[in-house]
């Protein structure tokens, strides 16, 4: 254990230090340099060993927010003895970028560990959209993390995934063309949400027959999904949603040039990240490979607390057991 | 083996019967009686035994256009032994309707038969939305059909599936609203060709990575599903697509009312009629249970032609088995 651990100081969930970095990164596209903004939030002591945390593409530097579960003293990324990392992603495109890749993240994520002074991260946790960005980094910075853990992403997207963002897209790129930004925010967040979950769930929470309201025909399912995009669409940039769902298609690493201590978890009702596909690059790779069954499909990162949050501290207590005999030589 | 049987006369497969039958039908929904125009075409000698074919939601009476594999001398649905009957879909709502329900079709069908003189027919044999058809009918007018071979199509509609469509259906309404059908019917199209094939399908097609076009990155996987949708706007109208679409989401039989010699076919890639919402239809009714593996998922009724055939031939040939002890006596 190391030496941070004796003196814990607990902080309290919820009050992150706040902060904002600028950097110039080259482009992972065309490799034009650019000036950026890297919004960051940090909780627990910054001097404790630093655990960089990422979500899907709509999640925020504040992570005690959107995983609270697993966040904060006494959880499974422990406060008192871990500081824990969020950034916002990068979702503006620099002039002369063509796009944002998840490499481009990792370089913003680099440049901010430069400009905290965090030489190397003690791991990586990266879930969704998180996980692609975990991957690039530990592809091209591999000197500067222990461990990543990965949740719900393979070494590149799948065709039938990367089918229904670019439908998306054409949505979002439709409405700016014609008008309807808001509405078609929600009708691509609602698409989306469908690859988010699964039929077992659907099948349980709208079960009920579609019902005449003003003439036509409802569906249990379409109520929630207008709902949830609606509330989508109120806080989140139609730019920015295309950008991030593009860059999840321009995810791509090479298996082999992955050597640092990874795990794998992988969902089994997973409809956007098939479960294979993950289970293809632990074999690629030596990585530890877990495969959870949750109706959430690809959402239990956020849903399904109590088996993930065993996962985190079981993948990082094994970390720990495999470093000890280096530390204390 | 019927009397029918024994002078076959060869009837070249692509040149039907055509006719057209006019009827008054009372709408499943509001009770409401309206006339209805039915679009037929005949395969074989009208008077064989009559087997009913029924496809997808854009299938026509054209059966031996889009099922040529199938239907035609010396093949499962055989035009020596058969006459084979297909029909259009209706899809223009007659005045105080709310919608088209499969049991709407099933009452076209059986006004049709009447018109033809058909007293009872052989076999219904439909896939996707035929299917649907197929168990209205089946549920409808059991006195009417000796039995029923059901494709890729369960007792209702899977809420994920119904998800789906309603987004569709959305789509299509935005693009009246706004002007652009055409573009909202290609998109609607494209979105319903995810749900049509299966991961493993698009991984092998669309392996490629994204590539630079005019600014912009482009997957392998768009262009098909653009061109595919703009090749069926070209064709198909956006009020007949949103009503049969619909039509889908007010599919529901009671499966305990299903008393006919029922055959089902499920495929386990099946993105959009689940393998397991099929074997539980099979379950309540007793009816034959077969499931294919197919890369296809929904679409294999229409790729599988060897699966397929082997399977139409092999129900007809249980049904006549079990029946000849009756027409012996």
């Amino acid at each position: 254990m190391s030496a941070n651990r004796t003196e814990p100081r607990p902080c309290t969930n919820g009050t992150p230090e706040l902060g904002v970095r600028h950097a110039v990164i080259d482009g992972a596209l065309e490799g034009v340099a650019s000036e950026v903004e890297i919004r960051f939030a940090r909780y627990g002591r910054a001097d404790a060993p630093c655990i960089v945390v990422m979500g899907g593409i709509s999640a925020s530097r504040h992570v005690g927010d959107w995983w609270a579960a697993h966040v904060g003293p006494g959880k499974a990324l422990d406060t008192r003895y871990y500081c824990v990392l969020g950034f916002d992603y990068l979702s503006v495109l620099p002039a002369g970028w063509s796009g944002i890749s998840p490499h481009d993240q990792a370089a913003a994520l680099n440049a901010l560990l430069d400009a905290l002074a965090i030489e190397r991260a003690h791991a990586l946790v990266g879930a969704s959209y998180g996980g692609a960005v975990a991957l690039a980094f530990t592809e091209r910075y591999p000197e500067r993390l222990d461990s990543a853990l990965v949740l719900s992403m393979a070494a590149r997207p799948s065709p039938m995934a990367s089918a229904l963002r670019a439908l998306q897209r054409d949505l979002l790129r439709l409405g700016d063309d014609l008008g309807f930004q808001a509405e078609a925010v929600a009708m691509a967040r609602a698409l989306a949400i469908t690859t988010y979950r699964s039929d077992a769930e659907f099948s349980r929470r709208f079960a009920g027959s579609p019902e005449r309201q003003g003439g036509c025909w409802r569906l249990p399912v379409e109520g929630y999904l207008r709902a949830q995009g609606e509330r989508f669409a109120r806080r989140f940039d139609a730019d920015a949603y295309r950008v991030l769902s593009e860059s999840l298609d321009l995810h791509q690493v090479d298996p082999h040039r992955l050597h640092t201590a990874l795990h794998l978890l992988a969902v089994d009702q997973d409809r956007l990240v098939p479960r294979a596909d993950i289970q293809a690059l632990a074999r690629a790779t030596g990585a530890s490979f877990t495969c959870l069954a949750s109706d959430y499909g690809h959402d239990a990162f956020l849903k399904e607390s109590a088996a993930i949050g065993d996962w985190l501290a079981a993948c990082l207590q094994q970390d720990l057991r495999m470093r000890r005999p280096a530390l204390s030589a």
